[in-house]
């Protein structure tokens, strides 16, 4: 075929959208007519030794000339062209996964080398947005058994870099999140470094939350570490505690949340396969799981819990990991914030033993810190409860998480908001239910996580009483319109506290 | 709320991004700054009285103001705004149908108000792509079973417009397509509207084959006229042959396929329950599908075709439809061309009944008329084939079909593409197969539909005989890229024809 025909010149079109590339060419360029190429088609672009199948989205007025093509953002960082580049487009060949996505849509179970060709795709971005979407879907529910579940895990391990740490124990530990406020890791990471083990921790940005544990890290300390200084971390310090995303360890994993955050579909097997295969691919050796449970939480039930906790044992039994479960009270926030800042505020506290630090937060940092020094082998007589205490209250838990932010490029204070409102009682009695998904909402409207020390501060629980007019919370925010805008919708929600006298 | 933080004047993108809505908003602009928007939010707009819920791109770099949001061709034509426009922009609720949604993902079964707000939130752009995608996957396999199919039918009837015709039988007839060249509709609407029965016919473009029935009609009048247009050309002449595109009959369905074409899951309630939506909103009382059954073809076995015509004929009832079923032979392509105008010459000489007619498309087409006449109650003891035949060699069909030509528009003559080349058999004997999917992807590369002149010419059938070096299909392209493009793929492939000795 003649090389002319199908060439065309790079521009960064300074669109984002999202993970998936897209590359923009005018309806009447010389590709588009030879290749009959139309919006949304699949195309595969050669530049240099690079390759990428993105998704076609026609221009169809004169903003892009004829021998152009603009990429997307996600479309230019993962063909990283030089200046003057050109690129070469054609139709690609269908993907490999493509018959085992076909065979799980229909209902048959796969084996580990169709789950390791659909992560290899996910990862090549060879499966566009809805065919994700359609690997999730037909995942969902009970649709991957124990053994796939085991497969799919070891294959999201297999397409990424695996942490190797030598000999010896290699601790993490793991929230299947929903909680508001939950922010024990720093907590547990700097009692368990302190004690002498190694936990190379690292977490997520929100995704669907206020605040994920890498935004409350970032506001103490740099959290954005490749593999190797996030190595040199852990080296120095035993612990790190760094944002995920740098690092990529099951990057097909942080692919398919692209689909399953809009989604929204909770699916135990992929819960599993993402929750473990990152530990897997970390390197950990000794694993603790807390799952909250609760109406509002992520895992709303018993039942669900022991599904999950069957699915969680059988996959960690296969990749050889020592697994410890904890379910903890999932019906209200932990702490008293909700927002970066507010919840590293909430963290430093504790570390600190001052007389305002949640009692709650440090009570769940303690026990999770516990179960975890309790299950690696060979722990002296000395129960993980006390040494845990014993490392909180002798500040050597506090001295290790400085070291660790220092390490990880400087421990700076969290700030606090300009603009805070408080929400009156509109009755009085007890506080009889909590909802967490509204109280995270408000966090988020007020500006939450992309403005730091937006968010809220609520010291009430479960039980305790109020008077009409009295505060149930305060809402931080960073602008006078975001906190307008919280507390616009905050108004609306008279049940994200149920107040009332108990039956 | 302050409406300043939320309006941006409306600009249009130039854009197309096919079906799917895109807005375009700078990262800095107020409104994705206090709304919190970033990269594939869904956003609803309101400008004037009209409101859309589209999918968010952020734009990054100064190609667009911090006060205007620019709209995909999609959204333009959606929303249309007049001149100077704006538009306030907000997150919308959940769309209605997303517990119904996540209930099938999960498993359920549904009902028919279900269905109903699934098909509504999907005709209004409430659901993305990858929930559409979900929707597709969920249902694929044997998960939709049969009260299911009938209630999505008729919930892809009620939410879209139904033609009434008044009293007596309104025809119809379907072809469950994947058989190249099978042109059989123009010359049955013809037979059947000469017989002095009303055929209403409405008819796709090519989805994923090198030729709809309204690519090639279109190559012989026009079809793009709306309901208006198309009662007056059926009450004056009986029937037509329009695009169903701007008739919008079931026009969720329209939108399902979108996701459909990309995925290419068949899932037969979702094609019963397309076929037959259109069918009862056309106001058909006797319809009758073809089922060509052949392995290259949509229908692979007889098997297939049991489950298909069971469900067909269950939802038929249930809507009180005449339904009748024709399995055809689906090894091998119909007619000699496979193109829009290459087909409309075969549909014409058919007409005519000039010398090089097709047999095998005159006698299909004579025996689908002679079914669907058979099938009206109270015809006269004047067998449904003979009918056809004498309609059809009186020339009393090719003066029906001219005249409905007329009444849409026009009659014009196909015209040959400039650029013919043969491909010549590499070996000699019988042909033994015949692969149609392949066949089809040659003429799509030479440039159909999109050329209509482009396409293949095709003589040979099953069994005839071939000396190496004789001809075994022609390439036609209207310009001599296109052609180069093709022969350079059908090079590569020699299983097109399988030419040996029958074993």
């Amino acid at each position: 075929m003649n090389d002319d025909h199908n060439r065309l010149r790079l521009l960064r079109a300074g669109i984002d959208t999202y993970q998936q590339p897209v590359v923009y060419m005018h309806r009447d360029c010389p590709v588009c007519r030879s290749e009959g190429f139309s919006a949304l088609t699949r195309v595969l672009m050669r530049c240099g030794s690079r390759e990428l199948v993105a998704t076609l989205n026609v221009v169809t007025d004169d903003w892009l000339a004829l021998d152009a093509a603009a990429l997307s953002e996600a479309a230019w960082s993962a063909l990283a062209p030089g200046s003057e580049a050109w690129a070469t487009f054609e139709h690609p060949e269908p993907a490999a996964s493509a018959p085992a996505l076909r065979a799980k849509v229909f209902g048959q179970r796969l084996q580990e080398p169709d789950f390791l060709a659909l992560m290899q795709d996910t990862l090549n971005n060879r499966l566009a947005d809805i065919e994700l979407a359609a690997f999730v879907t037909a995942c969902a529910g009970e649709r991957l058994d124990r053994a796939e579940t085991i497969a799919l895990t070891r294959a999201m391990v297999a397409v990424g870099q695996r942490l190797d740490w030598g000999a010896g124990p290699v601790l993490d530990k793991h929230c299947v999140g929903g909680l508001p406020g939950n922010r024990t890791t720093p907590i547990v990471v700097a009692i368990i470094a302190a004690a002498g083990y190694r936990i190379p921790k690292t977490s997520s940005r929100a995704i669907t939350s206020p605040a994920g544990t890498a935004d409350t890290m970032e506001v103490m300390a740099p959290v954005a570490l490749d593999t190797a200084s996030m190595r040199r971390v852990v080296e120095r310090e035993g612990g790190c505690i760094v944002w995920g995303g740098a690092v990529r360890l099951s990057p097909a994993d942080d692919v398919l949340i692209r689909v399953e955050r809009p989604l929204d579909f909770d699916s135990d097997g992929q819960l599993v396969a993402s929750v473990l295969s990152k530990k897997i691919a970390a390197g950990s050796s000794h694993v603790l799981i807390d799952l909250p449970v609760g109406p509002t939480a992520k895992v709303r039930s018993t039942a669900a819990a022991e599904r999950l906790e069957t699915l969680l044992r059988a996959t960690a039994e296969a990749a050889g990991l020592s697994l410890g479960l904890m379910r903890t009270d999932g019906r209200q926030p932990v702490g008293y914030g909700i927002g970066p800042a507010l919840e590293a505020r909430d963290v430093l506290a504790v570390l600190r033993g001052t007389g305002d630090a949640p009692a709650d937060l440090r009570e769940r940092a303690v026990v999770l810190a516990a179960a975890l020094l309790d299950l690696v082998p060979g722990t002296p007589s000395y129960p993980g409860r006390q040494r845990a205490e014993d490392l909180l209250r002798s500040g050597a838990a506090l001295s290790k998480f400085l070291s660790i932010c220092e390490a990880q490029g400087g421990f700076r204070e969290p700030q606090a908001a300009p603009h805070v409102r408080s929400i009156a009682a509109t009755r009085g009695g007890s506080i009889l239910d909590i909802d967490n998904r509204r109280l995270a909402k408000i966090a988020k409207l007020a500006g939450a996580p992309a403005s730091p020390s937006a968010g809220i501060d609520c010291r009430l629980r479960l039980g305790d009483r109020v008077r009409v007019g009295e505060p149930l919370f305060e809402v931080h925010a960073q602008t006078p319109g975001e906190l307008e805008y919280a507390l616009s919708y905050a108004s609306t929600q008279t049940e994200v506290f149920r107040v009332g006298e108990e039956p």
